[in-house]
């Protein structure tokens, strides 16, 4: 029998808790019978929630605590107040202790980067830890990051982010070798930062065996799907991610307005319903629901705090195909790979300059 | 009688030259009569065009050079081979002589950006140059800046910028004290860059009496039409500038295959055009062309390279307002209030901290 997927869930996580995240996980485990799962949060709502879902029931555990992050609560705080006590502490715990395979929490993501990396660590020569996300694009979809955890960084830092995000490509897109390009400015005379035009010297030296690099993205080519894995470091990747949400928000804001003004827009709306409730769906944030953790000894996985269900389902769904093909393992291949040609790469950066 | 407003084209600008600045030149001039022009650039192509608008050429002057920048030349090229010679240097140097009171060009960024910079000089108490753009919002327009001219910069830039944008907004929208954000991630538990913070803490000490400070933006706020004037350095300006682009595209196109996909979404969409067109319209890049290079002893304004004429017109009328309502003056005045007032501010800063 193949082994199963062992998912922890912060079951008190996010801006209502159980009665999202235990629906969440019963619709992902129709898709994914082969997982079991953790739950830590307070029995005395989990049970009722579990009580609905007889099938996860079967496959999941409850861990009782009564101690829950609140999304208010600062990484300080959270860390003071819930370290080793409360259910994001626990499920990221049990991680670190093997008992699981990767957390999902839907908690506030200041407290859950704290204690995940205080609890986790950063892998051996990752200086700090990235979140990662799923972006729609016109192409298929791209795996973006840093979208915040760490600001600023040298070049060093940008290459490692390529290698943990082409990692995560592979895995979820099944790409043998993804491309990878860097988030810079378009503005010709100015080729953007230092630390970018570095960081991409570096990767055109190493020219590595999982990732092709293939140059600078900018911000319009995010959508355009011009690369698989796109490279920022935290502060200019959360502006663009943030950005273009408020972007879509706008337009179909815009949109509803404008189609709600004659009745003749009415009536087209009617008739062309289907179709915007597919382009809906392609842009439904839900379904790149999931900002993934990268650069610790653990996979941990962010939902939106304010998801539904099925929202929380594709976060547990991202979990599930990390754990099941592997992630860490592959982050770790790629990381001893950079052990190797780092150097060499450095040596040929100054044969040239 | 007034005094009219002159402006200075560089007409060899842009992708196809005087067949869009001149008939876009006319277009403005219907909506603005009191405009005077110089027209920079080869006589043999100006004056057919010239010749179909009598209007214009009533009111213009043909200034005739052989040399134009060509899209594709670097800033150092462009320079060494246009300074002094060129139809985009003639029209900056106009503004720099007092003939005319902004100049406007579709000409290649970098070397509009270089040849202002050089000509004009920044102002005194500003350290480098930004360029600012009007941002369609759901709340009406805000201007945001910087979008790629300087990258970088410490806390007194970003103040800096403040008091450019507030200037340009108050100029524009006819706001005696515009609101001012401050570009920063949402992550709650780092508050964004070192200088960002330090900004956010200069700009509420100094409590300017033409711009008021409302706080942190996240890239979601600027669609949302969070402040009047979003102040960002050059780089995460630039990336929120087209990754807003690129998923407006990026919708459109969904949008447009969606809707093309079934015969009853087609008729949907036949009887919903106004509605689609008034969305495009309010989304339509041209409507918001014109860039403004602030900081310099000059007003110049960059209009996209590849526009079409009534897009290039937007670009010539933002010129207009910047010398109409004397953009220049009010960033001076607001510059040397800044150095009565940024003393205090360091003071009051030291105090509190």
């Amino acid at each position: 029998m193949p082994k199963k997927v062992r998912i922890a869930l912060d079951a008190m996580g996010g801006d209502v808790g159980p009665s999202v995240v235990i629906p969440g996980a019963a619709i992902s485990l129709t898709r994914h019978p082969d997982t079991e799962f953790l739950l830590f949060g307070d029995r005395g709502v989990i049970d009722p929630q579990l009580a609905k879902h007889p099938a996860l029931k079967a496959v999941a555990s409850v861990i009782h605590t009564d101690v829950a992050v609140s999304m208010h609560d600062k990484p300080s705080q959270a860390l003071r107040r819930g370290r080793k006590t409360s259910s994001m502490w626990l499920a990221i715990d049990a991680v670190k202790k093997g008992d699981a395979d990767v957390a999902v929490s839907a908690g506030n993501t200041g407290a859950l980067m704290a204690m995940a990396r205080f609890c986790l660590r950063t892998l051996p020569g990752v200086d700090s830890p990235a979140i990662a996300a799923v972006w729609p694009t016109v192409r298929g979809d791209s795996v973006v990051l840093d979208l915040g955890a760490t600001i600023g960084g040298d070049a060093h830092h940008l290459v490692t982010l390529a290698m943990l995000g082409s990692a995560m490509a592979s895995v979820l897109f099944d790409l043998p070798r993804p491309t990878v390009g860097l988030l810079n400015i378009g503005v010709e005379e100015i080729k953007g930062r230092e630390e970018v035009r570095e960081a991409a010297e570096l990767l055109r030296a190493m020219n590595l065996p999982q990732l092709e690099y293939t140059g600078f993205v900018e911000g319009d080519g995010i959508g355009r799907g011009a690369a698989d894995v796109i490279v920022a470091e935290g502060f200019s990747g959360n502006i663009a991610l943030k950005a273009a949400e408020g972007t879509a928000r706008q337009i179909s804001e815009f949109l509803r307005e404008a189609l709600s003004r004659r009745w003749l827009s009415k009536l087209g709306y009617l008739l062309a319903k289907p179709a915007f409730k597919a382009l809906r769906d392609k842009l439904d944030p839900s379904k790149s629901n999931g900002g993934v953790l990268l650069g610790l000894n653990g996979v941990v996985v962010k939902s939106h705090g304010g998801t539904d269900a099925d929202g929380f389902a594709y976060a547990v769904e991202v979990g599930y195909e990390m754990a099941k093909y592997d992630l860490l393992n592959k982050i770790n291949q790629m990381l001893k790979l950079d052990g190797g040609t780092l150097v060499q790469a450095s040596a040929a950066q100054e044969a040239v300059s």
